[in-house]
Protein backbone atom coordinates (compact mmCIF):
# COMPACT_ATOMS: atom_id res chain seq x y z
CA UNK A 1 0.00 0.00 0.00
CA UNK A 2 1.60 3.29 -0.65
CA UNK A 3 1.18 6.79 1.90
CA UNK A 4 -1.87 8.38 0.92
CA UNK A 5 -0.41 12.04 -0.71
CA UNK A 6 -2.72 14.76 -0.34
CA UNK A 7 -4.28 16.06 -3.14
CA UNK A 8 -2.57 20.03 -2.69
CA UNK A 9 0.56 18.30 -2.96
CA UNK A 10 -0.67 16.73 -5.90
CA UNK A 11 -1.93 19.08 -7.74
CA UNK A 12 1.57 21.07 -6.85
CA UNK A 13 3.21 18.20 -8.86
CA UNK A 14 2.66 19.20 -12.53
CA UNK A 15 3.67 22.63 -11.81
CA UNK A 16 6.92 21.43 -10.66
CA UNK A 17 6.75 19.35 -13.86
CA UNK A 18 6.44 22.29 -16.47
CA UNK A 19 8.88 24.26 -14.24
CA UNK A 20 11.56 21.92 -15.09
CA UNK A 21 10.79 20.68 -18.65
CA UNK A 22 11.37 24.81 -18.96
CA UNK A 23 14.88 24.12 -17.25
CA UNK A 24 15.83 21.16 -19.43
CA UNK A 25 14.82 23.37 -22.07
CA UNK A 26 17.22 25.71 -21.10
CA UNK A 27 19.94 23.20 -21.05
CA UNK A 28 19.88 23.52 -17.43
CA UNK A 29 20.98 19.89 -15.95
CA UNK A 30 20.77 20.90 -12.16
CA UNK A 31 18.78 23.04 -9.77
CA UNK A 32 18.60 24.08 -6.05
CA UNK A 33 15.33 23.79 -4.62
CA UNK A 34 15.93 27.47 -3.59
CA UNK A 35 15.87 28.39 -7.38
CA UNK A 36 13.09 26.44 -7.97
CA UNK A 37 11.08 28.00 -5.27
CA UNK A 38 11.78 31.57 -7.03
CA UNK A 39 10.60 30.25 -10.09
CA UNK A 40 7.32 29.32 -8.97
CA UNK A 41 6.45 31.67 -5.64
CA UNK A 42 7.02 28.16 -3.58
CA UNK A 43 9.31 27.79 0.20
CA UNK A 44 12.12 25.76 -0.69
CA UNK A 45 10.92 23.69 2.33
CA UNK A 46 7.74 23.09 0.34
CA UNK A 47 9.40 22.04 -2.66
CA UNK A 48 11.29 19.02 -0.62
CA UNK A 49 8.62 18.58 1.54
CA UNK A 50 6.30 17.37 -1.44
CA UNK A 51 8.65 15.55 -3.42
CA UNK A 52 9.86 13.36 -0.15
CA UNK A 53 6.32 11.77 -0.64
CA UNK A 54 7.61 10.38 -3.75
CA UNK A 55 11.40 9.29 -1.87
CA UNK A 56 14.79 10.43 -1.99
CA UNK A 57 15.71 13.21 -5.02
CA UNK A 58 18.62 14.83 -4.79
CA UNK A 59 21.71 14.80 -2.69
CA UNK A 60 21.80 17.49 0.25
CA UNK A 61 23.91 20.63 -0.66
CA UNK A 62 23.78 19.54 -4.92
CA UNK A 63 20.49 20.39 -5.98
CA UNK A 64 18.39 17.81 -8.06
CA UNK A 65 19.04 16.31 -11.41
CA UNK A 66 16.54 18.14 -13.98
CA UNK A 67 16.16 15.47 -16.30
CA UNK A 68 15.78 12.97 -13.71
CA UNK A 69 13.60 14.97 -11.36
CA UNK A 70 11.06 15.92 -14.17
CA UNK A 71 11.39 11.66 -15.99
CA UNK A 72 10.12 10.67 -12.47
CA UNK A 73 7.47 13.54 -12.23
CA UNK A 74 6.17 13.00 -15.69
CA UNK A 75 6.01 8.68 -14.91
CA UNK A 76 4.35 9.47 -11.21
CA UNK A 77 1.52 12.05 -12.96
CA UNK A 78 1.11 9.62 -15.88
CA UNK A 79 2.26 13.27 -17.85
CA UNK A 80 4.49 10.58 -20.10
CA UNK A 81 1.09 8.83 -22.12
CA UNK A 82 -1.40 9.96 -24.08
CA UNK A 83 -4.81 10.72 -22.99
CA UNK A 84 -8.35 10.50 -24.54
CA UNK A 85 -10.75 13.26 -23.85
CA UNK A 86 -14.44 13.75 -24.46
CA UNK A 87 -16.27 16.81 -24.90
CA UNK A 88 -19.58 17.39 -24.14
CA UNK A 89 -21.08 20.49 -24.91
CA UNK A 90 -19.86 22.45 -27.76
CA UNK A 91 -21.40 25.80 -27.95
CA UNK A 92 -19.11 28.83 -28.11
CA UNK A 93 -17.25 27.81 -24.78
CA UNK A 94 -17.06 24.11 -25.99
CA UNK A 95 -15.47 24.91 -29.19
CA UNK A 96 -13.05 27.07 -28.10
CA UNK A 97 -11.84 24.13 -25.64
CA UNK A 98 -11.94 21.97 -28.74
CA UNK A 99 -9.89 23.98 -30.93
CA UNK A 100 -7.93 25.22 -28.19
CA UNK A 101 -3.56 24.43 -29.16
CA UNK A 102 -2.46 23.66 -25.62
CA UNK A 103 -3.73 20.16 -25.34
CA UNK A 104 -2.18 17.89 -28.05
CA UNK A 105 1.21 18.67 -27.15
CA UNK A 106 0.73 17.82 -23.92
CA UNK A 107 -0.79 14.44 -24.62
CA UNK A 108 -4.21 15.35 -24.45
CA UNK A 109 -6.47 14.60 -27.01
CA UNK A 110 -10.25 15.11 -27.63
CA UNK A 111 -11.24 11.84 -29.34
CA UNK A 112 -15.06 12.46 -29.32
CA UNK A 113 -17.57 15.65 -28.63
CA UNK A 114 -21.60 15.66 -28.08
CA UNK A 115 -23.92 18.01 -27.87
CA UNK A 116 -27.69 18.22 -27.80
CA UNK A 117 -28.37 20.90 -30.47
CA UNK A 118 -29.34 19.68 -33.62
CA UNK A 119 -27.33 22.65 -35.11
CA UNK A 120 -24.18 21.62 -34.01
CA UNK A 121 -24.42 17.82 -34.30
CA UNK A 122 -22.37 16.41 -37.13
CA UNK A 123 -20.15 19.75 -37.60
CA UNK A 124 -16.25 19.17 -36.93
CA UNK A 125 -14.85 21.16 -34.15
CA UNK A 126 -10.83 20.24 -33.28
CA UNK A 127 -11.00 17.50 -35.77
CA UNK A 128 -13.74 15.17 -34.34
CA UNK A 129 -17.37 15.31 -35.21
CA UNK A 130 -19.90 16.67 -33.21
CA UNK A 131 -22.55 13.73 -32.29
CA UNK A 132 -25.98 13.44 -30.58
CA UNK A 133 -25.65 13.52 -26.79
CA UNK A 134 -28.10 10.74 -26.77
CA UNK A 135 -25.49 8.69 -28.22
CA UNK A 136 -22.95 9.23 -25.38
CA UNK A 137 -23.69 6.65 -22.80
CA UNK A 138 -23.28 4.10 -25.63
CA UNK A 139 -19.80 5.51 -26.99
CA UNK A 140 -18.59 5.56 -23.66
CA UNK A 141 -19.66 2.02 -23.37
CA UNK A 142 -17.38 0.42 -26.25
CA UNK A 143 -15.02 3.37 -26.31
CA UNK A 144 -11.80 4.30 -24.26
CA UNK A 145 -11.91 7.76 -22.90
CA UNK A 146 -9.85 8.87 -19.72
CA UNK A 147 -11.10 12.51 -18.65
CA UNK A 148 -14.95 13.99 -19.58
CA UNK A 149 -14.67 17.72 -20.01
CA UNK A 150 -18.15 19.44 -19.41
CA UNK A 151 -19.04 22.28 -21.03
CA UNK A 152 -22.90 22.67 -20.81
CA UNK A 153 -24.60 24.85 -19.23
CA UNK A 154 -24.76 24.94 -15.20
CA UNK A 155 -28.24 23.55 -15.12
CA UNK A 156 -27.34 20.35 -16.95
CA UNK A 157 -23.92 19.80 -15.40
CA UNK A 158 -24.86 17.61 -12.78
CA UNK A 159 -26.62 14.93 -15.47
CA UNK A 160 -23.66 15.16 -17.70
CA UNK A 161 -21.06 14.10 -14.82
CA UNK A 162 -23.39 11.70 -14.03
CA UNK A 163 -23.59 9.83 -17.26
CA UNK A 164 -20.10 10.33 -17.71
CA UNK A 165 -19.16 8.46 -14.04
CA UNK A 166 -21.87 6.19 -14.92
CA UNK A 167 -19.70 5.34 -18.16
CA UNK A 168 -16.56 4.67 -16.44
CA UNK A 169 -14.92 8.12 -16.36
CA UNK A 170 -12.98 8.63 -13.53
CA UNK A 171 -11.58 12.23 -14.30
CA UNK A 172 -13.78 15.13 -15.21
CA UNK A 173 -13.11 18.36 -15.81
CA UNK A 174 -15.88 21.42 -15.86
CA UNK A 175 -16.12 23.94 -17.17
CA UNK A 176 -19.95 24.45 -16.04
CA UNK A 177 -20.26 27.36 -13.54
CA UNK A 178 -21.31 25.12 -11.18
CA UNK A 179 -19.90 22.38 -8.35
CA UNK A 180 -20.82 19.29 -9.56
CA UNK A 181 -20.62 16.42 -7.42
CA UNK A 182 -18.84 12.65 -7.99
CA UNK A 183 -18.42 9.77 -5.93
CA UNK A 184 -15.51 8.56 -4.10
CA UNK A 185 -12.70 7.34 -6.56
CA UNK A 186 -13.71 9.87 -9.05
CA UNK A 187 -11.51 13.31 -9.40
CA UNK A 188 -13.25 16.52 -10.72
CA UNK A 189 -11.31 19.91 -11.23
CA UNK A 190 -13.44 23.35 -11.83
CA UNK A 191 -12.34 25.62 -14.31
CA UNK A 192 -14.06 28.76 -13.71
CA UNK A 193 -12.56 32.42 -14.37
CA UNK A 194 -15.45 34.30 -12.65
CA UNK A 195 -14.92 32.69 -9.19
CA UNK A 196 -11.28 33.25 -9.73
CA UNK A 197 -11.95 37.11 -10.37
CA UNK A 198 -14.35 37.32 -7.38
CA UNK A 199 -11.53 36.17 -4.78
CA UNK A 200 -9.46 39.06 -6.49
CA UNK A 201 -11.63 41.69 -6.29
CA UNK A 202 -11.82 41.34 -2.47
CA UNK A 203 -8.23 42.31 -2.22
CA UNK A 204 -8.50 45.35 -4.96
CA UNK A 205 -11.76 45.93 -2.69
CA UNK A 206 -9.81 46.63 0.73
CA UNK A 207 -6.99 48.27 -0.45
CA UNK A 208 -8.87 51.35 -1.63
CA UNK A 209 -9.43 54.33 0.61
CA UNK A 210 -12.29 54.04 2.55
CA UNK A 211 -15.31 55.55 1.49
CA UNK A 212 -14.10 55.06 -2.44
CA UNK A 213 -16.25 53.67 -4.68
CA UNK B 1 -6.89 47.08 11.36
CA UNK B 2 -8.57 44.25 10.19
CA UNK B 3 -7.70 40.52 10.49
CA UNK B 4 -5.43 38.91 7.92
CA UNK B 5 -7.63 36.30 6.33
CA UNK B 6 -6.58 33.04 4.77
CA UNK B 7 -6.06 33.36 0.94
CA UNK B 8 -7.81 29.78 1.01
CA UNK B 9 -10.94 30.72 2.68
CA UNK B 10 -11.25 34.78 0.39
CA UNK B 11 -11.34 31.91 -2.65
CA UNK B 12 -14.46 29.69 -1.04
CA UNK B 13 -15.76 32.28 -0.02
CA UNK B 14 -17.31 32.98 -4.17
CA UNK B 15 -18.20 29.32 -4.11
CA UNK B 16 -21.03 29.92 -1.36
CA UNK B 17 -22.06 33.15 -2.86
CA UNK B 18 -23.10 31.34 -6.16
CA UNK B 19 -24.36 28.58 -4.23
CA UNK B 20 -26.63 30.66 -1.61
CA UNK B 21 -27.27 32.82 -5.23
CA UNK B 22 -28.95 29.63 -7.05
CA UNK B 23 -30.69 29.00 -3.52
CA UNK B 24 -32.03 32.19 -3.71
CA UNK B 25 -33.36 31.67 -7.54
CA UNK B 26 -34.98 28.45 -6.37
CA UNK B 27 -37.18 30.48 -3.24
CA UNK B 28 -35.17 29.36 -0.24
CA UNK B 29 -34.97 31.39 2.63
CA UNK B 30 -33.15 29.56 4.96
CA UNK B 31 -29.79 27.27 4.58
CA UNK B 32 -28.14 25.19 7.15
CA UNK B 33 -24.36 24.80 7.52
CA UNK B 34 -24.92 21.27 6.41
CA UNK B 35 -26.92 21.58 3.56
CA UNK B 36 -24.70 23.95 2.28
CA UNK B 37 -22.09 22.33 2.63
CA UNK B 38 -23.57 19.13 0.97
CA UNK B 39 -24.11 21.33 -2.38
CA UNK B 40 -20.48 22.21 -2.30
CA UNK B 41 -18.86 18.91 -1.18
CA UNK B 42 -17.23 20.96 2.07
CA UNK B 43 -17.90 20.35 5.83
CA UNK B 44 -20.47 22.34 7.70
CA UNK B 45 -17.94 22.81 10.59
CA UNK B 46 -15.58 24.59 7.24
CA UNK B 47 -18.49 26.96 6.33
CA UNK B 48 -19.04 27.50 10.16
CA UNK B 49 -15.57 28.52 10.66
CA UNK B 50 -14.96 30.51 6.95
CA UNK B 51 -17.97 32.47 7.72
CA UNK B 52 -16.81 33.81 11.43
CA UNK B 53 -13.92 35.44 10.22
CA UNK B 54 -16.34 38.19 8.84
CA UNK B 55 -18.91 38.46 11.87
CA UNK B 56 -21.72 36.16 13.35
CA UNK B 57 -24.08 34.79 10.26
CA UNK B 58 -27.22 32.86 11.43
CA UNK B 59 -28.40 31.85 14.65
CA UNK B 60 -27.12 28.52 16.43
CA UNK B 61 -29.70 25.83 14.90
CA UNK B 62 -31.56 28.21 12.96
CA UNK B 63 -29.35 28.55 9.75
CA UNK B 64 -28.83 31.22 7.52
CA UNK B 65 -30.65 33.84 6.27
CA UNK B 66 -30.44 33.12 2.50
CA UNK B 67 -30.35 36.68 1.17
CA UNK B 68 -28.54 37.88 4.50
CA UNK B 69 -25.94 36.18 3.93
CA UNK B 70 -25.80 36.32 0.37
CA UNK B 71 -25.59 40.27 0.57
CA UNK B 72 -23.10 40.01 3.11
CA UNK B 73 -20.87 38.00 0.92
CA UNK B 74 -21.49 39.97 -2.24
CA UNK B 75 -20.66 43.09 -0.12
CA UNK B 76 -17.37 41.92 1.20
CA UNK B 77 -16.50 40.41 -2.26
CA UNK B 78 -17.39 43.55 -4.36
CA UNK B 79 -19.47 41.25 -6.68
CA UNK B 80 -21.96 44.10 -6.18
CA UNK B 81 -20.06 45.71 -8.54
CA UNK B 82 -18.80 46.76 -12.33
CA UNK B 83 -14.96 45.47 -12.79
CA UNK B 84 -13.49 46.83 -15.62
CA UNK B 85 -10.72 44.41 -17.55
CA UNK B 86 -8.60 44.62 -19.93
CA UNK B 87 -7.54 41.77 -22.29
CA UNK B 88 -3.52 41.61 -23.63
CA UNK B 89 -3.07 38.46 -26.01
CA UNK B 90 -6.55 37.86 -28.60
CA UNK B 91 -5.06 35.15 -30.48
CA UNK B 92 -7.46 31.91 -30.65
CA UNK B 93 -7.72 31.66 -27.22
CA UNK B 94 -7.84 35.50 -26.27
CA UNK B 95 -10.78 35.80 -28.70
CA UNK B 96 -12.49 32.89 -26.83
CA UNK B 97 -12.30 34.52 -23.56
CA UNK B 98 -13.64 37.64 -25.23
CA UNK B 99 -16.55 36.60 -26.70
CA UNK B 100 -17.20 34.29 -23.31
CA UNK B 101 -20.84 35.21 -22.35
CA UNK B 102 -20.35 34.50 -18.98
CA UNK B 103 -18.37 37.34 -17.42
CA UNK B 104 -20.79 40.13 -18.18
CA UNK B 105 -23.65 39.16 -16.14
CA UNK B 106 -21.06 38.86 -13.15
CA UNK B 107 -20.47 42.60 -13.39
CA UNK B 108 -16.61 41.94 -15.13
CA UNK B 109 -17.20 43.55 -18.43
CA UNK B 110 -13.64 43.97 -21.22
CA UNK B 111 -13.26 47.49 -21.97
CA UNK B 112 -10.40 47.30 -24.21
CA UNK B 113 -7.83 44.57 -26.00
CA UNK B 114 -4.31 44.27 -26.96
CA UNK B 115 -2.31 42.84 -29.28
CA UNK B 116 0.71 42.76 -31.16
CA UNK B 117 -0.27 40.88 -34.43
CA UNK B 118 -0.75 44.06 -37.28
CA UNK B 119 -3.26 41.28 -38.72
CA UNK B 120 -5.43 41.27 -35.36
CA UNK B 121 -5.31 44.96 -34.26
CA UNK B 122 -8.36 47.08 -35.45
CA UNK B 123 -10.30 43.90 -35.42
CA UNK B 124 -13.39 43.91 -33.39
CA UNK B 125 -13.84 40.97 -30.25
CA UNK B 126 -16.19 40.93 -27.74
CA UNK B 127 -17.60 44.43 -28.45
CA UNK B 128 -14.05 46.09 -28.24
CA UNK B 129 -11.50 47.10 -30.88
CA UNK B 130 -7.99 45.59 -30.69
CA UNK B 131 -5.20 48.11 -29.62
CA UNK B 132 -1.60 47.82 -30.53
CA UNK B 133 0.35 45.89 -27.73
CA UNK B 134 2.95 49.05 -28.08
CA UNK B 135 -1.01 51.46 -26.70
CA UNK B 136 -1.32 49.44 -23.36
CA UNK B 137 1.06 51.41 -21.21
CA UNK B 138 -0.31 54.94 -22.43
CA UNK B 139 -3.72 53.06 -22.01
CA UNK B 140 -3.55 52.37 -18.57
CA UNK B 141 -2.22 55.79 -17.96
CA UNK B 142 -5.36 57.27 -18.61
CA UNK B 143 -7.88 54.62 -18.21
CA UNK B 144 -9.29 52.80 -15.22
CA UNK B 145 -8.41 49.11 -15.36
CA UNK B 146 -9.46 46.99 -12.79
CA UNK B 147 -8.31 43.41 -14.01
CA UNK B 148 -5.90 42.54 -16.87
CA UNK B 149 -6.54 39.51 -18.46
CA UNK B 150 -3.62 37.72 -20.38
CA UNK B 151 -3.89 34.96 -23.04
CA UNK B 152 -0.31 35.55 -24.91
CA UNK B 153 2.05 32.89 -25.25
CA UNK B 154 4.51 31.35 -22.29
CA UNK B 155 7.27 33.31 -23.11
CA UNK B 156 5.98 36.87 -23.30
CA UNK B 157 3.52 36.22 -20.04
CA UNK B 158 5.94 37.63 -17.20
CA UNK B 159 6.98 40.75 -19.41
CA UNK B 160 2.85 41.72 -20.05
CA UNK B 161 2.80 41.21 -16.49
CA UNK B 162 5.22 43.08 -15.31
CA UNK B 163 3.52 46.05 -17.76
CA UNK B 164 0.30 45.73 -16.13
CA UNK B 165 1.34 46.16 -12.74
CA UNK B 166 3.67 48.84 -14.02
CA UNK B 167 0.10 50.27 -15.18
CA UNK B 168 -1.35 49.99 -11.48
CA UNK B 169 -3.28 46.59 -12.24
CA UNK B 170 -3.63 44.61 -8.99
CA UNK B 171 -5.59 41.87 -10.25
CA UNK B 172 -4.44 39.68 -13.06
CA UNK B 173 -6.04 36.11 -14.46
CA UNK B 174 -3.11 34.52 -16.25
CA UNK B 175 -4.54 32.20 -19.35
CA UNK B 176 -0.63 31.54 -20.01
CA UNK B 177 0.65 28.23 -19.40
CA UNK B 178 3.96 29.60 -17.17
CA UNK B 179 4.00 30.52 -13.20
CA UNK B 180 3.95 34.52 -13.70
CA UNK B 181 4.88 36.41 -10.93
CA UNK B 182 3.66 39.66 -9.02
CA UNK B 183 4.77 41.58 -6.98
CA UNK B 184 3.48 42.16 -2.53
CA UNK B 185 -0.05 43.98 -3.15
CA UNK B 186 -1.24 42.42 -6.42
CA UNK B 187 -3.17 39.23 -7.04
CA UNK B 188 -2.59 36.73 -9.76
CA UNK B 189 -4.70 33.79 -10.55
CA UNK B 190 -3.94 31.09 -13.18
CA UNK B 191 -6.17 29.39 -15.13
CA UNK B 192 -4.47 26.39 -17.04
CA UNK B 193 -6.55 23.05 -17.52
CA UNK B 194 -3.89 20.86 -19.05
CA UNK B 195 -2.28 21.50 -15.17
CA UNK B 196 -5.55 20.20 -13.59
CA UNK B 197 -5.92 17.31 -16.06
CA UNK B 198 -2.28 16.71 -15.27
CA UNK B 199 -3.33 16.76 -11.18
CA UNK B 200 -6.18 14.22 -12.02
CA UNK B 201 -4.04 11.59 -14.34
CA UNK B 202 -2.30 10.94 -10.95
CA UNK B 203 -5.16 9.39 -9.81
CA UNK B 204 -5.99 8.05 -12.87
CA UNK B 205 -2.71 5.76 -12.77
CA UNK B 206 -2.68 4.98 -9.51
CA UNK B 207 -6.34 2.81 -9.63
CA UNK B 208 -5.07 0.90 -12.23
CA UNK B 209 -4.07 -2.81 -11.97
CA UNK B 210 0.08 -3.20 -11.65
CA UNK B 211 1.31 -3.55 -14.92
CA UNK B 212 -1.40 -2.14 -16.88
CA UNK B 213 -0.58 0.31 -19.53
Amino acid sequence: MTLEIPEVVINRLPVYARALADLAARGETVVSSQALGELLDVTPAQIRKDLSYFGRFGKQGRGYNVQGLLHRLREILGIDRQWRLCLVGVGRLGQAIAEYGGFGPQGFHIVAAFDANPAVVGKHVGGVEVQDIARLDEYLAHNRVDIGIVAVPAAEAQDVVDRLVRGGIRAILNYAPVTAHVPPGVSIRHIDPVLAMQSMTYYIKRSEPAGAK
